[in-house]
């Protein structure tokens, strides 16, 4: 077999067979295929593509290329929920704990924070002391003992995907549903677990914008899954606003511990509920998703889910007080900048893309890898589309520490809030369509 | 400017400028461009292709990475002839010394065989003590003393060419016509010369059968040769069946030797005038094609052409006495093996290709660029399409040293020439159309 012959097969429109995707995934450790054949053949893939069969078979051949962690000494289905990104998506915090407090094992390995898109581990790491680079051992241990476990990429996962993920970042291929698909899946299902539910996100601060594009990621994943022998179950939810009232690392584990005390926002609550119902339902705990709905909803009202987000954090080293007093002990912006309604009306649009590009540049988030994160600042609404508003009223609060890009987020966070005369607007849904 | 943006931008059906493409050629050499960029955007140009100004560009690009020659010190128009390559295609070895003994300076530099295709350096060097590497100061230097030069590529001449090609080779991406033609032309280009007679093959032999891709070839290189200022003019030619009547390295000296003595096939003797006439034409030496034809026609009836390729020949180390005897300089096959007809009737068919993977078979070409070449075998047709031949009667000889593969060469031969019981059969036109 040579690396050429299979290059110019996927040119040419061909379909590579699980032995010839193993053998090009192999050569990237082995040396036998270069790194520039692998970046003209992931050209060659953003062309025409890849079946079915040949992205599972990807995906496994890139999941093969490191650890596959076994779980199965732990008691329990192990469920994991991953989201394609968005503004102010923190359910990974709330969810967690609701679907370990209902009896589900959640083994969570997140990401971090790029663009104007947040990411788990960021969050995590507003609270002080907390620590995502577990070993494996301790990865084991902490999901034993809490029931769920919250970590970043260690270096025994999925190898080949950091290799793609670079090469496909430095040459323009990143834009390939089944690349997309297998990447995420391939570290996903390394993480040694039963089930998957996907949050795929649509709409203006989405990852993948058009919603039938989303849908495409989200059929792509659930056969990817499904091939490999998972449960598999999407939903379809809208990104076009923030999700929740808050944005910025601190500020969303504070909106996260309301959200865990029952106080949180509408369209956060609904969400983070309805993920860990899913998680529910496809681990065996509860027979219809209906019960696993009014299972989470108990988690939170009898405190047993906030009471394992105080466990989890406490086995990581962080402090547990959070759970109690947040504002306490997360770091706080020196300055509050609001917003207010040059006009009255209703909110039309928040565009969330905007949103999460004017605190990127008050350092809530990444422009590149090496950027550093400031954990206190972000913006807070207190207009969501669909409120009402007079002329005048704060619609929002930016958290600011450094001044230097002030005006540049002002202008942008300004611009992103968009306000009609009608007196009525009806709110977006969050909740679009269950794939699978 | 960045590398990915650049790539981005040719994915998705974008122009790249003549500035971008600079600093992507430019980036081989300086190292800010890594490989595996280059290899994806080779890529996006196969599937996206490039315009007439980003293929000039290119080329342009390319020709200025190394060494330009320049040859204004040395009068009179500098012309020079390309093929594309074909079987039993020994025009060069005419042409030039026609074109010289006419006063043209023909700077030409010659690559070598691969595959079904032979190469003229390796049938100079079947001429004993013929050397194709000189430097460039012994290449203006022959060149001012017999109005022609044979060398093989320089390391100075087109180093962005080297590492493209090598690049293209492992990645799949050799067929695309833009950058088959930038690489072409920009060897081409970089030898100093004034103007360029291209002989573009379609048919089975060729390099591109397909006769329409063959014209968009052709208009590709006279496009970017015009752009760049030179003068262009293509021949479109039949390579459906090899060209003269041997095919093999020495056997191909001896035919050239012989058609410059006037005894030539007819279809190698017109061809290889009209494309001399073309050089002639272009250089301004005669004002009118026929005037040229007929000029080409005087050299060799004078022994004017045969006469500059003993001084060509001398100067560059091989034996002139190859112009006089060349049966006894030229190495000899031990053996010759016969392919007679089974049956009577015309010759419908020699497919070109077939008969290029024979001879390749007993050492006439190269597998792979490292492969030995056995300069005395090949084969000698007696009959051409369109030629009566009767059952058992020699339709051609193969020149035979190792008789390791004879029996598959001997095969493939047989089943490439194709007898019909119609009693006459029309002869193969050679040149088919006149582009430019």
């Amino acid at each position: 077999m040579r690396a050429v012959d299979l290059i110019r097969k996927k040119r040419d429109g061909g379909t590579l067979t699980t032995e010839e995707i193993a053998f090009l995934v192999g050569g990237i450790e082995s040396g036998h295929v270069a790194d520039y054949q692998w970046s003209a053949l992931l050209m060659a893939i953003v062309w025409r593509g890849m079946d079915k069969a040949e992205t599972a078979a990807l995906c496994d051949a890139m999941m093969r290329s490191g650890e596959v962690v076994d779980l199965s000494g732990i008691p329990g289905a192990k469920v994991d929920k991953h989201s394609t990104g968005g503004v102010g998506d923190k359910t990974s915090l709330i969810l967690a704990p609701i679907a370990a407090a209902a009896g589900v094992m959640v083994p969570m390995v997140s990401g971090r924070g790029l663009g104007h898109t947040g990411g788990t581990l960021d969050k995590l790491e507003s609270i002080p002391g907390f620590d995502v680079n577990l070993d494996l051992t301790e990865y084991r241990d902490v999901l034993a003992r809490c029931g769920l476990v919250l970590i970043g990429q260690t270096p025994e996962i999925a190898p080949a995907d950091k290799f793609l993920y670079a090469m496909r970042d430095a040459t323009a291929t990143v834009e390939s549903i089944p690349l997309i698909s297998a990447s995420i899946m391939s570290k996903k299902l390394a993480e040694g677990i039963d089930g998957l539910v996907l949050d795929v996100k649509c709409g203006h601060g989405a990852f993948l914008p058009d919603e039938a594009k989303a849908r495409e990621l989200a059929a792509t994943m659930i056969g990817i899954g499904r091939s490999l022998g998972k449960k598999c179950v999407a939903l379809l939810t809208n990104m076009e606003q923030p999700l929740g009232r808050m944005a910025g690392n601190a500020l969303e584990i504070y909106e996260s511990v309301e959200t865990l005390k029952g106080r949180g926002p509408q369209d956060l609550a609904d969400l983070s509920i309805e993920l860990a119902a899913e998680m529910i339902l496809m681990a065996g705990i509860e027979p219809s998703i209906e019960a696993a709905r009014q299972r989470a909803v108990r988690t939170i009202e009898d405190g047993s889910a906030l009471e394992r987000f105080r466990q989890v954090i406490a086995a990581q080293g962080g402090d547990p007080a959070v759970c109690d007093d947040p504002l306490r002990v997360l770091p706080q912006a020196r300055k509050m900048v609001p917003i207010t309604a040059k006009t009255g009306g209703s909110v039309a649009a928040i565009k969330a893309r905007d949103i999460g590009q004017a605190i990127m540049l008050l350092g809530a988030g990444r422009e590149r890898m090496d950027s550093h994160i400031d954990p206190a600042v972000g913006i807070q609404f207190e207009k969501k589309v669909g409120d009402p508003v007079a002329a005048g009223e704060t619609m929002a609060v930016l958290h600011v520490n450094n001044e230097m890009r002030l005006a540049h987020a002002l202008e942008l966070a300004e611009a992103a809030i968009e306000i009609t005369p009608e007196p009525s607007v009806p709110p977006l849904g969050v909740i679009l369509d269950r794939i699978g």
